[in-house]
């Protein structure tokens, strides 16, 4: 029994609010329990000078926490003059997530930017960030469609992420800040709607773990985000997550 | 006639959702027409070094516009790696602003850092952070307050803010980006509760203005932040900041 | 009385030296009592990027101090590795000022770079910038039209600044350092040579004020930029502001 | 068949050359078929402010590249003024692979930095770095036991790295650059002597990867970390890594 | 004959303005031909942290220009947010210059700051810089011995500085811009009253230069300093450089 | 007779290992006792944007300390955020050095970029990188010859450099850290094949020198720098560089 009373394979209570955000192409507030993330995408008409004149487009995204977002406040990247290791090593993250199921050539010569700003932080932003930048990043594409950008929307695939962790011995799934900090193991897993992997980050944080924990930490993930999959296609019931996964050929 | 219907000295429509994120000290959404800011107030019990030992403490401020907050997207300057001019600016007005009205010595040896970030920007940004930034401020002292930390309220005054400038040659309150662009003349105060200047920023965008131009911008500021006084009174019923402007003796 | 002997609405002595550097467009040395700036305008037959091709000028100012300027020597902030937030507002406010009286179509598509170095720092140091780099700007501009790039100045009118404040309870104008660190209020304005405002800034260091002492501040800037005007335009007999107000038509 | 003849399950050759810098506490070159890491292991005999206090020590990692160690000349971070975000990505990964080996409570209130500087780059940098650097990490531990630091060297394990991809299809081992550049999935294990696990990074580059392949990864990974295990020991005969796996009790 | 029709053994014309910023322990303009720098020497009651409580001070040097200082404005180094390797070169060269001619051990504690900003530019500004540097410390040495810091001056020599090379294949004293800009060789020295060397930097720009140019450069040199330490002397009536040479054993 | 048992004039045994680092241009591994440097030569086929269309070539030179590579770990210059004011006075007076004995035209409009990185510092390092430097600059550019970027070697002389020192009142050639951490005096010569000077460097550590101290440590100089270029003449047997200095007619 966990401290919150859930199940070790319940993940916390999710939702979405899209359109969150007036002016951009995409947005959305996704809260994970307590943790919430405003998710943006922002449609750039031109690609890195590297890409002209490829035909592709490019995905990225970028990551940062209000101070007022975690208990203790954080001090502000902008005001320090550099991001963290953290910092950047997420937003790596989140661009290698996304890109993994967009199809650059049928996207065209544009970037889509997903900005992800930590809003309240109880743990596991990064997965949040995630599963809301790829809503985002969806509403932004189906608004290009609709404005004849192209005819069907670039995506392979939908995606999600979340996190795992051995807690007292115990693997469980999504990890609240309380549970993360005294976590012996700590995995992220960023799956696609067919279940199969795009990122698995794990970390021993105190003793190194076997092989059958990772097993474990696996499937615990799988279950998560088949979840997180199913919600993501009921915010875009006129989109076929299915069959865009069936034309995906590359 | 303005362009959303307005009459001149009409503000736009006003909301403060108290509370916003779970954990820090204080915080409110603020809303100004589609302009929406998230004030926090952190509490820490430091005061810069060059304050050690004075007995007094500091408020200060910080402001940032999240990259999806605007209509082309904003870089994000913890990527940039510095602060604009016009953020140093900003969050100096605003850091000068709750200053104004709070007793240091009273407040005792502690930091309160007041962060604003925009999340939808639509013009009057800056007086929006002012205006809630004070209401986060109080959210904090009076839990500083009913934890034993002082007896009464280390206020002097409220504060708030609001723009005026000269739009179409017409002096008109509370400009949104759409008048803000094209205005000739920009003005910003910053008004006590009991209606005198902590502030006043006038800019000529266009022509220089005169001395009659300045007279009635000022007018249609005291009428602006004279309700935006009645609104943050009544988000605090249990504080009189009438008393506290009565005992403010300095 | 003030300390230094002279009347509320008494200025400190004003003096320009022309040409105080040989190589560049335009140079002067100002000096407000123990104030003196060096003001430097340099042409630079470029626009920034996006700019190109509008047809118009631009006009953009920097501002610095000599680590030896003060009292207490002030950190090189080239050493820092960047600038002050303070610095960063005046220079801000040094452009703003001046291309609000430079007609920027009949400039045409150069940049003029003003470069206030603050050598001697005693109060006043922004707004002395201002009514220096309006002669630096000036003696740049008579030598770009006497070289041809335009028959007439392209400028709308002459433009100074000067500091008032509240000291001890009274209104005063044109603060020395002593003065300034003790003053209640502190407002800095930018006014034409015909009395109109560009820029109006007070703040409340200590009480705030009331609109009364805002316009009896205001009467004391209008004294003190009238004399400026006055000075600014016998220092360039051959120009004739009054004629190029008179023909300022945007 | 692999471009350098090499069946899927087999390492390139790796050799250690020990006490390869004269000056600092520990150091090897370290190669893994061409690619080559200069591995230092320095002692401060001081903790991070954080940590003072707590009687427990401190192990960090840094990482770099010189600028000719690629084919193509890599920019100076020195000279670019800041580390790109794949720098401090690494960086993090070898901090947290050696400390998890590490029992800081034995080592006591000391800081081991492990600097890992590529002289020449072809695919496996991070994980040569992981592997160099616990080499170079148990030399400087080693002379500190000789000098009466401690009596049992401070570790629970060794610890080594390597890589795994999907080339053409096909699940192989240890990659170089030119099966690294054009692999569909890139992953990083970070083992144990006794086969556990202490980081897991996995990413798709081009599809995302099933549940098999990923098995089939991590059996490569073990086998590849497996013989790493086995030099290492070799270079320390007169250490027992198992007796200090046996005694790691935590 | 050279372009402004000196000698190729004769240096521009010299002269000092003492005391030319009203604020600082010390200052002067040092002229060099057109060359105009101002030197002021700031005095701070402390020693840089590694230096605590060794008993001695410290002499440190900045160096700067002003945008305006050269023919084509010069980007401001605190806009760029960093100093140029020529800027820092210049003011390691000026710190090690003065620091030659100081008895540290009868400074005490203390640490004056040099700071050599040129306001006009013209050749040889890192010697003026030198020469006047030492001026602005003498004069700040005297207060401080006047104020009861030391009874005698803690100085060991007078130290001066001119720059010599090559034009035109003729070895010349004390280059303008015009021929340092076309000079095959460039050497700079710092000097003592007593005629020994403190830095030499000798760069051939074009062809390498032989022994006997280098023999022939330093003769000039030991002349034009000669004379520079000659007029050292006379801005101090009342100190006896040569009195404190001999009595400057270490 | 000196610690390490050599005669004033004797330098320390120096070796070379060419093709050090497989990838480059040209690389060598220079050693000079215990000092050690990685030289590698990167040729790109563009010039910086000033140089463009002027049908010339550049060399550039940037130089890197590796934490490890002193006694007490260096702090990373990437870490930092930015290159020391040595280090940026070193890598200028590399890239000077080498660009004193290429023709750039014959070069033609590319870069070579000289990186030289200090695996150990035992004193001498920039002159190793010097002496390392123009190897790796010849390696490359016979690597060009032998492609047909042009016919000849675009050199014009050979190039090295050695330190020389006071210790112990007594000139000295070729100081290791131990010496010259107590020098009193620092020269620093570069010198072509054909003993004509490129830099001399000198600083007076302690008591300022004396011409007849300067003459001898020149005399030193010449004599190391010889044995430099005959070592560097025979690590090309193909290249005859006294023809080449023949020919150097600019």
């Amino acid at each position: 029994m966990r401290a919150d009373g859930r199940a070790v394979d319940e993940p916390r209570v999710v939702s979405f609010q899209r359109g969150f955000i007036g002016q951009t192409s995409g947005s959305v507030l996704v809260a994970t329990g307590n943790t919430r993330v405003i998710c943006t995408a922002s449609v750039d008409e031109k690609v890195p000078r590297w890409m002209k004149g490829t035909g592709k487009g490019w995905v990225t995204g970028e990551y940062g926490m209000l101070p007022g977002s975690t208990n203790t406040r954080m001090a502000r990247e902008a005001a320090r003059g550099k991001q963290k290791g953290r910092t950047m090593e997420i937003q790596r993250l989140i661009g290698r997530a996304l890109r993994a199921v967009v199809d650059m050539e049928a996207l065209g010569e544009r970037t889509i930017w997903i900005d992800c700003d930590v809003i309240e932080a109880d743990g596991g932003t990064r997965t949040a960030s995630v599963t809301g930048g790829f809503v985002a990043l969806t509403e932004a594409l189906v608004g290009l469609r609709d404005k004849g950008a192209f005819e069907q929307l670039p995506l392979r695939d939908s995606v999600s992420a979340i996190s795992c962790g051995v807690v007292n011995g115990e693997p469980v799934l999504d990890l609240p800040y309380e549970e993360d900090s005294t976590a012996d193991v700590d995995m992220n897993f960023v799956i696609t709607g067919s279940g199969d992997f795009v990122e698995v980050q794990g970390t021993a944080e105190g003793e190194p773990f076997s092989r059958a924990t990772m097993d474990r930490l696996t499937d615990l993930a799988l279950i998560g985000c088949g979840q997180l999959a199913t919600m993501q296609q009921e915010l875009f019931p006129d989109v076929d997550f299915a069959a865009l996964r069936a034309g995906g050929t590359r």
